[in-house]
């Protein structure tokens, strides 16, 4: 891969291009994405816009370890769609055997990158597979998802979390601000 | 706490003893626990009985890892309800804050002795609180139980990854069986 | 706790300076985590800095995950010291009992809010246990640290982890900006 | 993969096979992942054989989740040293980039299977590279053991933690047997 003239530089760009690159070429767009965490979170933020999801989806999607775990994931839904891992693992990917975890696993990875509060939003998800992951988990269309669905639950699952940390940001700066207009003295957000 | 006649020895009887009589003490009882594992499993195996369910949150709860988080759990939340909590923990652990991530985080390591494959039903129970998560989650009972409904909802998850990895084998073994009947040769379930 | 007139809302300014304070009067201070990530990575880093360590340090603790985490810890700590835990949780944690693992799992969900890739970094510092975890780990004090040492040392491994994700930037802005010195066309570090 | 006449069942004694057939086809050997746990180990149970140790690195490896995560490292290390993987997962795991953590996150599901006191030893073998880890590390083999190294670390760390776990269950029944030639009422382990 590197010689003499082009020693090895990892090259940030060219991992997160690629990143939006293959979601795309996998059939996932970022708003299906947004749209399952709007499903998360409009009951909680009523006046939460799909924008305000695709931007935090965006966000996440920009995060390294989730750029990660999104590449290794796709590249073995590819490598066992076109039957080219070694057996068993193979027949366990195809058939999305139960038992194997590792989809999960890189799941989490990518939940964790905004704390455990998402662990739920990514359960609750990944049982119920609303919208895009219904798709993803349509086992009659030839494709191998395996991976990707847990992938794309777990990113909607993150994005979650950061909306719930920025929006206590905000309620706490408004707080701050109403404070302040009613007594003048207030100095912040502590009591 | 030790002395020079007595020195420390971890007791393994009375950490596990603890766990059982602390969830009692607490109103949880192993039958409301066995009836979320019946709940999350009859889909896959109807044959599935509430005494297995029994059996499978008991061998879950005599693992050290999960007797550690539940004790830990429940502790944090006694010494909340009792109001004995350094500000603003104290606070974030009664009021149940959705940016307090630890005890999700004990929950999972729950989970994770059975492996990555009880995630999704951890967070699907946590969401929905059917039956004894419901009541924990009655936040009008004065009782705090912060930690206790997550991690009554892992141990959960985890007795139902220990039924599908021993239902596996089972099956496996059947397999076995029967084919010995048709074939005298075969010699396992290796093919 | 909350009252009509003052409902319960979380105050972040107050969980962020807990966590300073407690750190503090728990004998922690920012400059020997900041001593412990230098350690780690002045290796691959020679010309950091200890003000960069601190500064970075103080990044990681101003994370409300990393905040949870050890304000719970220390909670722990503190009433282990003063003898008010439920038995046998109370002799597990005053003789940081080698089978008790909550304080490993606190540490890493610290560790991964910068992503797997401090795990080693946590694993090597606790083992060895330089600088302020020798002071944290001795056992002849008096006081309890069960928690506290493996949260100073996953701080040190989260900081480390974040130097690595700068120090990465950097030199790849730097080379994009060489780039351009000698290609005047070069659009930005994608090749 | 599967059709009408042979529908997919999981073979889980073809999962465990090829474990350890592709251990083997990488160059590691049981008994190499045995000295390091001796390594970790000697040091608290001074009567530690290394026979106590192979058994107990069996007895991890016949673990479906960490057969799981063996054979997903394995092949994507396989497939780097083919040049098969696309751009850049490539580049970052024929390089082991630092910033690239999946191994860790596989290396993790391991560790966990025997609870959270692993993750100490596993940082440490991994930070040190002893034995057979400074060999797989060898960059100029021109063999790619990206994900394989943590993996091994890993399951040394794990099946320290199995011999923790066993050896104070033999100590409380020694303690036990002991108690009881002194007093011939004494039940059990329980005090």
């Amino acid at each position: 891969m590197s010689d003499v003239r082009n020693p090895y530089c990892l090259n940030s760009k060219a991992v997160s291009d690629a990143t939006f690159e293959w979601l795309d070429k996998r059939g996932v767009n970022i708003l299906e994405i947004a749209e399952l965490v709007m499903l998360l979170q409009k009951k909680y933020y009523p006046t939460l816009t799909i924008e305000e999801c695709v931007h935090n989806v965006e966000m996440v999607l920009s995060k390294r370890e989730v750029q990660n775990a999104v590449l290794t994931g796709i590249q073995l839904d590819v490598l066992a769609e076109e039957g080219k891992l070694i057996s068993p693992l193979q027949e366990m990917l195809v058939n999305d055997e139960g038992l194997y975890g590792v989809d999960e696993i890189l799941a989490f990875s990518i939940v964790n990158v905004y704390g455990s509060i998402g662990f739920t939003n990514y359960g609750y998800v990944d049982k119920l597979k609303p919208g895009v992951l219904e798709r993803l988990n349509d086992k009659t269309s030839g494709q191998v998802h395996t991976f990707l669905d847990d992938i794309v639950g777990a990113v909607a699952a993150a994005a979650s979390s950061r909306i719930a940390h920025r929006k206590q940001a905000e309620k706490e700066a408004d707080y701050a601000e109403e404070g302040k207009k009613f007594n003048p003295l207030a100095k912040g957000t502590s009591e």
